[in-house]
C-alpha cells in the first residue's frame, strides 16, 4: 500500500519536513510507504484531500510564537469532510540562507510572512536597513538566491542542503522553544487502524457556532466540558465571515471522543450552540518518537 | 493645538483612509488638526507612539473576514504602556487596480496577505492562473504598475485615485459585508478629553494570561463577568511565546470600565488570572457619524 501526502510546497518547507518525519515513523511503524505531493497553500492542500487526490493532508495548525494558522482553521470548517488523524509537534529552527559572502552585503530578505515574524528581533538587530520580502512559503525564493548574491531567504537549514546553497547564520528565530505543532488529515471517512493502534488518542478538535451574543453565551458550552473534568487546551475564535462580531470557536480538548464523559459533555453542549463540526480524535507523535 | 498620528503606510492604505475618516470628524468637532505619519508595519506605528514620536496610531484590530491582525494584539501586550482611545469601524471595499488592457493579460497580483485573502474566491473565478504577490501593505506595489502593465493590485478605489491608477474591477472582495474594526491608541497617560465628551465609553478591553493549565482555568475569570451580566463581545487567544499551549486572552466587554459592576468584576478576575492589562475604555465612531 503507497500514502498520496498533500503539503505546502515547493520541497523544503517545514510542512514538506514535517510530512518527511510522519512517513518515516510510518514506514518504520507499518512498512506502509508514501509519495509526498506539493501544493502552492495550505488551503490547496486540504481540498486536495477533500476532492480526494491525495488521501491524506499535513498542515501546520498552530506556532508556539505566532499562534494559529488561520488558513488551517477556516478550511477545515468550510470543506466539512475533513478528519484530523493525529497532531505532530517539531522545533522549528530557522536559518538564514544566501550567496553573499557576508551580512553587510544583504539587501532583502524572503521567506513566509510566519517566519520573517518569528525572526523579527533578529531582522531589526543583524540586518536593520534590509528590504522585508514576504512569499507564499519559505522555499519559494530559494531558487532566486543563485542568481542575486545581495538576497537571503529564511528557512530551515534543510531546504538551504535541497536547494545547495550557504547558510549564513543558524538557529536565528527569536525565541529557541520556537516549535510548529501540525495535523495529518484525511477525508472523514477514511480508516486509519495503524495510527489508533499505536498512538493513543489523546486529543479531541471541535469547533462550534453560537445562537446569540448574550453575556455568558460563551461559558455554557465551555462548562459542558469542565465541569465533567475534560482540560481544555486550546480556544481560538475565528469570524464567521457573516459580520463583525460573530465568531466561530476552535477548541481542542485532552480526552479520547469515545470517553463516556465526553460523549456526555457533547450531549450538554448541543443544547447552547448553533452548529456543531467535530474534527476527530487522535493522538500526538513527537520529534523524538519520530527520529528514534 | 495640532496632533501626530501614526498609520501603516504608504499612503493609500485602509488604515490612512481610517485616519482620515477620524481626523475629518476631529476636525469637525472640536476644531483640532492633525498630520498623518506613515509607517512601514503596524507593529512601528505601535512603537512610535509608545516612544513619543506620534500621539496617536490609527491600527487595524479585527476584519469580519479574516479575523484579528494579530500584530496589533502582540505589540499592544508587548509594549506596556499604550491605551485605546475610540474604535472605529469601517467598510473595506477591494478593487482591482492595474494598467492592463483588461483582466487576460494580467499575470500577476499584489497586495497585503489580508487583502489577497478577502478576494480569494474572485482571484479563483476571474484570474485563476495568476501569480499572486503578498505585500506589507496593499499599497506597496503601488508604484510598479505604472511600468508593467502585466501587473495588478489589490487596494481601496482611493488608492487608485491618488495614484492616479485605473480601476480594472471594483467590490471583488468575496463577501460584500466586509468590514473591519480599527482603534485609535494614545500612551496610557494622555488625555483626550474630547473622546469622553463625545462618545459614550460602551467598550472596555484587556487581556491576561492564566497562572495554570487545568479544567475550567479560563471558565473562572470568563464567569467574572458573565455573573454580573456584563457581555464578552469578543475573545481571543494569541501564545504567550514561553512554549506552546500556553495563551494571553483578550478579551472587549461592552461596558464602560468605570461602572461599578466592571470594577466588581475585574476585583473578581485577579483571582483568577496571572498577568492582567487593562487597554482602555472607550467609545465607537461607525463611518456613518464619521462621513455626516
Amino acid at each position: 500500500m503507497s500514502l498520496s501526502i498533500a503539503h505546502l510546497g515547493p520541497p523544503g518547507t517545514y510542512a514538506e519536513q514535517a510530512a518527511v518525519l510522519y512517513v518515516n515513523w510510518l514506514t518504520k511503524t507499518t512498512g506502509t510507504e508514501a509519495t509526498l505531493c506539493p501544493y502552492p497553500s495550505i488551503a490547496q492542500s486540504l481540498q486536495a484531500v477533500a476532492a480526494g487526490k491525495t488521501q491524506l493532508a499535513v498542515v501546520p495548525v498552530e506556532n508556539s510564537i505566532e499562534g494559529s494558522v488561520t488558513m488551517t482553521m477556516d478550511a477545515l470548517w468550510q470543506l466539512d469532510s475533513l478528519q484530523i488523524q493525529l497532531a505532530l509537534v517539531m522545533p522549528i529552527v530557522h536559518s538564514l540562507i544566501s550567496g553573499a559572502s557576508g551580512l553587510d552585503t544583504i539587501e532583502k530578505v524572503y521567506s513566509h510572512p510566519q517566519a520573517l515574524a518569528q525572526c523579527q528581533n533578529w531582522l531589526g538587530q543583524s540586518l536593520p536597513n534590509v528590504q522585508i520580502i514576504p512569499n507564499n512559503s519559505t522555499t519559494e525564493a530559494l531558487q532566486l538566491l543563485k542568481q542575486d548574491l545581495t538576497a537571503a531567504a529564511i528557512a530551515s537549514s534543510r531546504a538551504a542542503q535541497l536547494y545547495n546553497l550557504p547558510i549564513l547564520a543558524q538557529g536565528i528565530n527569536d525565541y529557541p522553544e520556537n516549535c510548529t505543532r501540525f495535523w495529518v488529515v484525511s477525508q472523514n471517512n477514511a480508516k486509519f487502524e495503524y495510527h489508533i493502534n499505536n498512538l493513543n488518542p489523546t486529543y479531541s478538535s471541535l469547533a462550534f457556532s453560537l445562537p446569540a451574543n448574550i453575556p455568558g453565551a460563551l461559558i455554557k458550552p465551555l462548562q459542558a466540558f469542565a465541569e465533567l473534568g475534560i482540560n481544555l487546551s486550546r480556544i481560538e475564535s475565528r469570524p464567521t465571515k457573516r459580520s463583525l462580531g460573530e465568531y466561530v470557536f476552535f477548541l481542542d480538548l485532552e480526552t479520547d471522543i469515545q470517553q463516556p464523559k465526553m460523549q456526555s459533555a457533547l450531549a450538554d453542549l448541543i443544547e447552547y450552540i448553533e452548529i456543531l463540526k467535530i474534527f476527530g480524535t487522535y493522538g500526538v507523535l513527537s520529534v523524538n518518537t519520530l527520529e528514534s
